[in-house]
C-alpha cells in the first residue's frame, strides 16, 4: 500500500516554489479563457520562463528539415529539400542503430554526436582540446544536472553534501537539491553591480555553510538565469581560484552562451578561462559545463536533449555517471540529431548555410531590441528598477513597493511580489515570474517573445503597475 | 571536490549486471570490425534486448509521417501525404503550446495526449472508464518505473520498502531499486508451467520477506519478458487477491500487451481483471500499469515516450509524481505525439488505416513465426530446452550444461551462462543475453527481428553450441 505517510520523505521535501501556484492559476485562466468565460483579456500570455516557441518564437528551419527526413527518410526524395539536408540525413541517420531514430542509443549518446559536440566546444573554445570521453548527453540541463547533484549527495547530518546557489537562481533549481538531497547554501548576487558575483559573499557563505553541511560544489549560472548578468574573465578567475581554494566542483549553467547582447562583450566559458590560467588551476579545478536544445537560438525546449563536459573531473567517478543514465536508458534519439546540428551547423557556401545564419541572427537581434526596450519602459515605472542585461534571455526588475502594499501581502501569509504576480495575471492575464529573494522584491521576465508579445506585456503589465501604485498613493 | 568516497553511497550501490559487460565487449568487437579487423563474422548482431529498429524491423509509416509534418510543417503542403496525417498533424500541433514541438508541455504530459490514452484503454478493457486524470506520461516506461518505486522508498533498516520481483526478470529492473533504495524481494518463476506466476512462491516470498523490508508492491511483467508467458485471467485474479491480503501495490508492466501469439489468447489487463472482480477489490486494490513505444508493433525505444495509469491510488499520494516528473521538466513532445498515434491510430475507412493494419500485422506475423521456429530448433539442440513463448518478444530457453563446462566457468569465477554468452559473443558474434538465475542457466533471446537475421542468429547459435557440447562430450 502507498500511503501519505509511506512517501519517500525526499521526494515529500521537495518545495513547492509559489512559482508552481502561479503556473496553475495561469493554466486554470485559459482553460476559462477556451470554454467562452469572459475577461479582460483574451489570452493569458507567459513570460515566466524561457519557453521561445510556446512564445511564438520560430524554429530553425535546417534543425526541423533534418529531423523530419531523420523520422521519415522517403522524404529525400522530396525535391524541395535542400542538397545539405539531405546529405546531413544520412550521415546522422549512419550513425543510429539499423539506420533509425526509434533505436536506443549507447545510454551516454552516439558516439558522433558527442563528436560533434566536443569539436564544436574545441573551435569555441580556440582550440582548448575537448574529447568526447568527457561529453555526456542528457535529456535536458535539469536532468544533467539532477544526474550530477545526485551523483555528489552523500553524508549524514552536518556531512552531508553542500552547495553553493545564487539567490537569484533559476526557479527549477533548488527543487533539483531538495530531490537528490543536497543542502543548498545561498550566496546573493549584487544588484548593485548588475547582479555580478561577489568573491567576499561567496567566502561568507561557504564560511556559514561549514559546520551545518559539507561544501563540495558551486553551482553558478552564466549568461545568468534570471539576471542577465555575464561574468567576465577576471570574474570567471576570482571564482575559479574561489574554487580551487575551498576544493568545490564547479557546476557551470553555460546554456545561454549564445546570447550575449552587448556590442563589445563575448562570452568566455570557465574551460576557456580555466585553461589560460596556470597549471595549478588548469590541470585541477573540477568543472562541468551544460549546455542545450533549450538554449537562446535554438529554443528546442520540447525536444529534451543537452549535454554536460566534465574537465579534471576523477574517471572512476565519471563512470557513475554512465550507471546513472543507464537508468535512463537513452536520451530521446531526435533531441541527440538535434544536438548534432546545433554544434554543426550548415557551413559558409553549403546550401542552408545563408538561411540558418539569417534565422540565427533574427532570434539575436529580436532579444537584444527586447532587452533593451523593455529595461527601458520598466524603469520609467515609477516604483520600478531594472539593471541592464548583458546576456541571456531575462530581466529581473526591482519592485519598490509601497509599505501598504508590503503589509497587505504579509496579512494575506503571502511575499509582496508573489501577491503582485497573482494580481496581474488575473487581472491582466500576464505570467511573470516572482523574484525568489527574501530580503525584496523581483519579478522575472523572459524577453525572448515575438516584439509584438512584448509589447503587449509591457503595456499590460504598466497598466497594471500603474493602477497599484494610483491605488496606494491614492488611499 | 569529488572523488570516490564521496560519490552518494546509493549510487555506489548500483549492481552492474553480467549484460552490461557483454554490452561492453559487443561495441568492441563491432568496432573492431568498423577498422577492418578480421573475424569469423561480419558483423556482430545483439538480440540481447528489445530493440526492434535496431534489428531491422521497420516503423510504422503513419508514425513518422505524423511526426514528420508535425517538425516540419512545411510538408503539410506536400502532396504524398495521405490527407489523414494532415488532418492529425493539424490536431497534435493545436495541442502543443505555440503549434511546436518545441515547446515545453505540462509535466505529466500534453493533456490531448493523456485523454487519447484514456479513451484508448477504455475501449480496451470493454469499457472500463479511464481517466486522463490518472494518466502521467514519461520519458520511457523505465523511467516510469524509477519514478514510482523512488516515491514509494522509504524507511530504514529493516523497515525500508521491499519490492517484490519475478526470476527471471528484464534485466534493466534490478538497477531502478537499487538507485532508488527499495529492496528486492524476488520470487521464482514455474519454468516447468511455462513460466506462470506461482501463488505460493509469492507467498513464501512475502513471509521471508517481512523482517528485513516491509514488502509494499509487487513487480510483474506481463507478457513476461523475458519469459514469454502470458497470464490468464484466473493467474491474475489470483495475484490480484494476494495483492490485496498483503497490501502491496500492483506495479504491473503491459508493455507487450500489443503481442500475443497464441490463436485463441488474448492479453487481459489488470485492470480489466480488477474491475470485474467484487468491489472490495476493484474499488481497492492499488494499480499502476505500464505502456511504452517501446512495445512490439511499435518499437519505437528511441523515442522515450511511455504512460502510467493509477488505478486506486491516493490521490494525495499522486501529487508527488508531478513533483518528480516536475524534475524532468517535460516529456519529449514528439514521443508524446507518437504515444497519442499508437493509442489512436487511424480509423476504418481513413486513408492511411489499410497500411497501419497491415504494417502492424506484418510485425506480428514475423513475431508469431519467429518465436515458433526459434522455440523448435532451440528445442532441437542437445543440452537445450525451450518452453514456448505465448507472448512477449523473448524466448528463454535453458541450458542444460555438461558438468566439466560449470566448473571451468567456475574456476573463471563466473556463472556458466556467463561465459556461455562471452565465447558466443566472441566466437560468432551474437549478442545473447545471459539468463539471471542463480540455480541454472538460461540464456534470453529478443525475437522481433527480420526473420532472415533469425535465421543467422539460429545458426551461428547452432554451430557454437553443438562446438561446444562436442568439445565436452569428446574430452
Ligand atoms: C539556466 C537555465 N538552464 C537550463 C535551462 C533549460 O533546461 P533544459 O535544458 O532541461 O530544458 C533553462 C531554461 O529556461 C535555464 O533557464
Ligand atoms: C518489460 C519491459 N518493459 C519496458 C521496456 C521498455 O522500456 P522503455 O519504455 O523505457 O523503453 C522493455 C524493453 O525491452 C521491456 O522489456
Amino acid at each position: 500500500m502507498c500511503s501519505l505517510q509511506h512517501v519517500n520523505p525526499r521526494v515529500r521535501g521537495i518545495g513547492d516554489s509559489p512559482q508552481s501556484a502561479l503556473q496553475r492559476l495561469a493554466a486554470d485562466l485559459t482553460r476559462q479563457l477556451t470554454q467562452g468565460a469572459q475577461k479582460p483579456f483574451k489570452r493569458v500570455i507567459d513570460v515566466s520562463s524561457g519557453d521561445p516557441h510556446k512564445a511564438g518564437m520560430k524554429p530553425i528551419s535546417f534543425v526541423r528539415q533534418v529531423l523530419s527526413a531523420c523520422l521519415y527518410p522517403e522524404l529525400l526524395e522530396d525535391k524541395s529539400l535542400p542538397p545539405d539536408v539531405k546529405t546531413r540525413v544520412h550521415r546522422l541517420l549512419e550513425t543510429c542503430d539499423g539506420g533509425s531514430v526509434g533505436s536506443y542509443s549507447e545510454s551516454s549518446g552516439l558516439p558522433h554526436v558527442r563528436q560533434s559536440i566536443a569539436e564544436f566546444i574545441t573551435r569555441r573554445d580556440a582550440g582548448v582540446p575537448s574529447y568526447a570521453k568527457d561529453i555526456f548527453i542528457c535529456a535536458g540541463s535539469q536532468r544533467a544536472l539532477m544526474i550530477v547533484v545526485k551523483l555528489m549527495a552523500s553524508g549524514e547530518g552536518d556531512a552531508r553534501t553542500g552547495v553553493l546557489i545564487p539567490t537569484p537562481c533559476p526557479h527549477t533549481l533548488p527543487p533539483v537539491l531538495d530531490e537528490a538531497g543536497a543542502v543548498a547554501v545561498p550566496y546573493e548576487l549584487m544588484e548593485e553591480r548588475d547582479w555580478a558575483v561577489d568573491l567576499e559573499e561567496l567566502h561568507r557563505a561557504v564560511a556559514a555553510a561549514r559546520g551545518r553541511c559539507e561544501p563540495r560544489a558551486l553551482y553558478i549560472s552564466n549568461p545568468g538565469n534570471p539576471t542577465g548578468h555575464l561574468q567576465d574573465r577576471t570574474s570567471i578567475e576570482d571564482v575559479i581560484r574561489f574554487a580551487a581554494a575551498q576544493k568545490l566542483v564547479l557546476l557551470v549553467d553555460e546554456v545561454f552562451q549564445d546570447s550575449v547582447f552587448e556590442a563589445g562583450r563575448e562570452f568566455i566559458s570557465y574551460k576557456k578561462a580555466l585553461f589560460d590560467m596556470d597549471k595549478e588551476f588548469s590541470q585541477t579545478v573540477e568543472l562541468i559545463s551544460f549546455h542545450s536544445l533549450s538554449s537562446a537560438c535554438m529554443g528546442e525546449c520540447g525536444l529534451r536533449a543537452a549535454y554536460m563536459e566534465t574537465v579534471n573531473m576523477d574517471p572512476e567517478v565519471m563512470t557513475f555517471v554512465d550507471t546513472m543514465l543507464c537508468g535512463d536508458i537513452t536520451t530521446p534519439v531526435t533531441g541527440q540529431l538535434a544536438l548534432e546540428v546545433m554544434t554543426n551547423p550548415p557551413r559558409p557556401g553549403e546550401p542552408s548555410h545563408d538561411t540558418y545564419t539569417q534565422e540565427v541572427r533574427l532570434v539575436r537581434a529580436t532579444l537584444v531590441q527586447n532587452a533593451q526596450r523593455a529595461c527601458r519602459i520598466l524603469n520609467d515605472l515609477p516604483g520600478m528598477s531594472c539593471r541592464p542585461a548583458t546576456g541571456g534571455i531575462y530581466l529581473y526588475p526591482h519592485l519598490h513597493l509601497p509599505p501598504e502594499c508590503v503589509e497587505q501581502a504579509k496579512a494575506l501569509q503571502l511575499e509582496a511580489d508573489v501577491l503582485y504576480c497573482q494580481q496581474l495575471l488575473a487581472e491582466e492575464g500576464v505570467f511573470v515570474g516572482v523574484g525568489g529573494s527574501a530580503r525584496n522584491h523581483h519579478l522575472r521576465l523572459c524577453v525572448l517573445v515575438p516584439s509584438d508579445t512584448l509589447d503587449e506585456v509591457l503595456a499590460r503589465l504598466a497598466s497594471f503597475h500603474l493602477r497599484l501604485m494610483g491605488r496606494f498613493l491614492s488611499d
